[in-house]
């Protein structure tokens, strides 16, 4: 077996890479140590260095993906609300349409109500209502905040549904979901997102 | 053990309530069919020839939870959409109100990412889907079917966030729920519900 010389950062972003592909594509249980081992052309002692044990792997894959998430829905510094939130849902959109197995696997988790599971996805959420409730001019009562986190919701089914097709294309869904935001803000008592101070 | 005389269908009913008691209230491996079947006074025999295994038992109160939620929110004959619409939210928020912890987890599911519990849930959603679909003047195309399937998905967020509260109260949540059905409709080129004919 011929090892490829990486640092350490860089062997661990190829494993996690690898470990995506397979991870977020394919059911948990179906997944072996050795198969990945030998794909990444590493003794399976070092692919258990840096993952000591399967389901950890499979959770730093699953905590890969949700950064990766979180990178491409990143507001961008400066511009309008609009723009930045149209910006963020596109950006959202296009994971989707290119990782539409991950995306359903992150959202559903695939080894189940784990609660280590359902703790990435929620602190997913959490950073998405975070960020919106930044962009408020005051921090939301209840029933505002109850109806950003329905948005999420509607996001996330909209997502879910659309995966398998990704039909109508990306910028009929932008439309949708940016609108239905600006509605939910407006028919729960809160003020439009104001521009980043 | 003092044996009650119940009809097949009686002792089946009264399992199947002391079944949701524990399951959707408690983590699934914390929970001895023993234990249910001395509470129901029955041997664990006469449980297990209803329902012959736990995971069996679990699924078959995960179900029944999922046909009280339906039935709850059965459309009444003959009243106006919005009426119907209002009807149906509210008999869905006091079933959350009612019953927090199971509502969780039919739609977290509590044994994870199991196909079979996603199925259950999933078939919930199509349910609702139909119905609303029904109301409509003509079947929906993919954008409205997407706008549909997140609403439902925005149902089911602003829920699971209420339910540990139940704050603020159940009126005003089916008017943000009702008000925002009426908003995808239109926002995405569907008419508004029509009345049974």
């Amino acid at each position: 077996m011929a090892y490829l010389r990486l640092s350490h950062d860089d062997r661990r972003a190829q494993l996690l890479e690898l470990g995506k592909r397979h991870f977020l594509a394919r059911p948990y249980e179906s997944i072996s140590m050795d198969e990945v081992a030998e794909e990444a052309r590493v003794s399976k002692g070092l692919l258990y260095h840096y993952f000591p044990t399967k389901r950890e792997f499979y959770m730093a894959c699953l905590r890969s993906a949700i950064d990766e998430l979180l990178a491409v829905t990143q507001p961008v510094a400066d511009a309008a609300p609009d723009v930045t939130l149209r910006g963020a849902i596109d950006g959202y959109l296009r994971y989707v349409e290119e990782h539409a197995t991950a995306y359903q696997a992150v959202l559903r988790g695939s080894i189940g109500s784990d609660p280590e599971v359902s703790a990435i996805a929620d602190g997913f959420r959490e950073a998405i209502y975070r960020r919106i409730a930044a962009a408020l001019p005051e921090p939301p009562g209840p029933l505002l905040g109850l109806a950003i986190k329905g948005w999420i919701g509607f996001v996330e089914a909209v997502s879910l549904a659309w995966a398998p097709t990704r039909h109508p294309p990306r910028a009929v869904l932008v439309d949708l979901l940016a609108g239905e935001l600006a509605h939910v803000l407006q028919a729960s008592g809160g003020a439009p997102l104001t521009p980043p101070s």
